[in-house]
């Protein structure tokens, strides 16, 4: 059985350990959340602060060229490229997430219609993080398209036919931590005739991504969760390149001309990535969101995602044996998929009968611990298949093996106790 | 004539003086930019390393709750309905202005399509700022309506009959500075069926706004412009209760919906004015557009809106004034409207033959000196109609009146001693 010393043993050799001291942690904290936000890098505070009192406040206006703001969403689009597998000039950072899948979803339906007419099919899973759904549900309306949902992966492959115009997946599943075989599924999805769209929220800074690798054709993506960029910083958005210059996206606002200064009646758009800018970009949050990537960008010379990708698997796979092992008895089921290829980078519990209802209370009463995760209540109608979940996202940045160990210990006195029908009831849903 | 004593003077008795304390600006700087990027307020820094440095570095995901992130953008919006006649609760900051605009006329030519039927006309003013009208192009190529557009004001009235979905103007003209009279503008659209969408990105703390009281029917507006928000700031927008709750925005983002963390498949948009957001709030960003927009309450207990009006009234006349008497023999001519009532808080110049193409050096020359304006391309098919233009904008709330004598008197030497030949052509379009 593995101790706690074995765990500052595996810290003490873990080469990736230093990074941590990029981030600012409130002492005595085990944060387990960064899959919903990311942790404070150190840098970020005199960046703003830098932006705010000499780029704005001294040198006003004339930043927009001699601080290089407006060039902004492109010098960070290129650092994030190179976490996903995309090329220098494919990536842009803008808006949201959901305003970014707006746009792609509008740009592949609208290449299916010109380039195959009849397919009139977008497909999802029911479990897919709901804005992804409402998105696509607005733009099924629009374009006269039908969303079918599927409730779980393996159903997928019945829908690749030739009605079938998009297929919309977020890589790694919010609630359980699941992962798609990018590659596999895609060219899967492209053999039936159809077009791939990636939401990379819980992948970006967490997975090894390669999305030319993958061939892939659209993808989306989140800056506050693994990327660090603060609470709700902008998003990403990239395009293959051989779809990157088709048609507009609908949200054709003036940073995405291909001449904005020229102020021009008639739209135009930018070649490339750069049209899936839309309006002037918000820059103190997007500067933070630099800063954000930056804390990933220094593991490269330590192996980048690819090490910090075993370190991930290392600290969930810890996580999830420590917590059948010690809390088993206690109720606890592991619910994200046990097989390594399968899962991003955080691990899923749910509480057997008669905890069925405690999930929440217990997350509370590891919060007033200092042990950081979140709870995502499950479907009344069929909690057998979506079950109350407490959820533990590990960020191998700033996230070690005596967390780990921590973070079970005190879920293991906790349920021992029962002092989760004493937790403070403070802390209502927190954002994903 | 005025002398520099007299405005020395005038600024001695000008009660709203004071609130110019509220900002951070460079020593020795005119900044008459405020229409393109708002000043910084002292306040914004700390606020915003208190959101960083607490909120987020300390306690982290809980500030959705515990720090109000989750309620900015309606709190932050009632503070700017106070400022455009909008009750609490009807406006919030969110995106972008060109997303926002996306939005609203979204709505607005859903609504026509369910109540008046044939109507596919959208009319605006080939003037508009660029994101307005690109962003209509897109809409209309969606909703197969036609986009219209004027050469001047008074050609609007012809095109207000039973073809006419949507008059979509900007209240203020981001080159000129022309004002649209919004409540009699209005009334002639809704009197032939339309609906009206409103632009109040040089409007909003610039001039009064009263929409409840003109009975507009959609707004929004700009967050880093006369609200001081910092460069790129979330936008707001603005929909008349009667519509508000009729159909849905297609931008369908999870924050929109009537019950975002039930995490339901199916979207069901929150009623009235929030389901105008759409992801997850930029926060460093909205955080700061707070700041912004205190800078303009603090002025209510001195008379307000109307009192920052009255002010502004004087100082455009004032620059006006000083600028043909002084320069009109050096080739200025002043291209604003000279009544009050038809003009913003900007005042635009143009240069006379042989001078005509000097334009771009003269404001380079006069931002050697400190003073900061923007120039703005003409057309060149058709410069007697859509000149070269120097564009100063005057903020009261840190403009005064010998600052306007001293920027006059900069613009005196720059063409009498010709020093705009020398100029060093180092500054790229600003962003508007």
């Amino acid at each position: 059985m593995t101790t706690r010393n074995d765990c500052l043993a595996l810290d003490a050799a873990d080469p990736l350990a230093r990074l941590k001291d990029q981030f600012s942690l409130p002492d005595g904290v085990i944060y387990l959340d960064g899959n919903s936000l990311g942790a404070m890098p150190k840098a970020t505070a005199a960046r703003v602060q830098q932006v705010i009192a000499q780029e704005w406040g001294q040198d006003l206006i004339k930043s927009w060229n001699t601080a290089g703001w407006m060039d902004l969403p492109s010098r960070i689009g290129d650092k994030i490229g190179r976490l996903i597998g995309a090329r220098p000039g494919e990536v842009i950072v803008a808006d949201s997430t959901s305003l970014n899948l707006f746009k792609v979803l509008s740009a592949a339906l609208r290449i299916v219609k010109a380039d195959r007419p009849g397919r009139t099919v977008i497909v999802s899973e029911r479990s897919n993080f709901p804005t992804d759904l409402y998105i696509a549900e607005s733009l099924a309306e629009q374009y006269g398209a039908t969303l079918t949902l599927v409730d779980s992966a393996a159903e997928i492959p019945a829908h690749l036919n030739d009605s079938l115009a998009v297929l919309m997946l977020t890589e790694v599943n919010y609630r359980t931590g699941a992962r798609h075989d990018m590659r596999a599924v895609t060219a899967a999805a492209q053999a039936a005739g159809a077009l791939t769209v990636w939401d990379l929220a819980h992948s970006a800074g967490a997975v090894p991504v390669d999305l030319n690798g993958a061939n892939a054709d659209f993808a989306i993506g989140c800056g506050y969760k693994y990327l660090n960029g603060g609470p709700g910083a902008p998003a990403f958005v990239w395009a293959h390149p051989r779809h990157a210059d088709r048609f507009w996206q609908p949200l054709s606002g003036w940073l995405g001309h291909a001449a904005p200064f020229q102020f021009s009646a008639r739209y135009q758009p930018a070649a490339g990535i750069k049209r899936y800018i839309c309006g002037t970009p918000a820059i103190l949050s997007t500067a933070a969101l630099e800063c954000g990537v930056d804390t990933l960008l220094a593991a490269e010379p330590l192996g980048g995602m690819t090490a910090l990708r075993e370190k991930s698997l290392a600290l969930t796979d810890l996580f999830a044996r420590l917590a059948e092992e010690r809390c088993g008895t206690l109720g606890v089921t592991v619910v994200s998929p046990r097989d390594a290829a399968s899962r991003g980078s955080q691990v899923c519990l749910a509480l057997n009968d008669p905890l069925t209802e405690a999930g929440y209370a217990v997350i509370q009463a590891l919060i007033e611990r200092g042990v950081i995760g979140d709870f995502r209540a499950g479907d009344p109608a069929r909690l057998d298949q979506v079950p109350h979940i407490l959820r533990f996202g590990f960020t191998p940045l700033y996230v070690g093996f005596a967390d780990v160990w921590d973070a079970v210990e005190h879920l293991h006195q906790v349920l021992s106790t029962e002092q989760w029908r004493q937790a403070r009831f403070n802390q209502k849903a927190a954002v994903t």
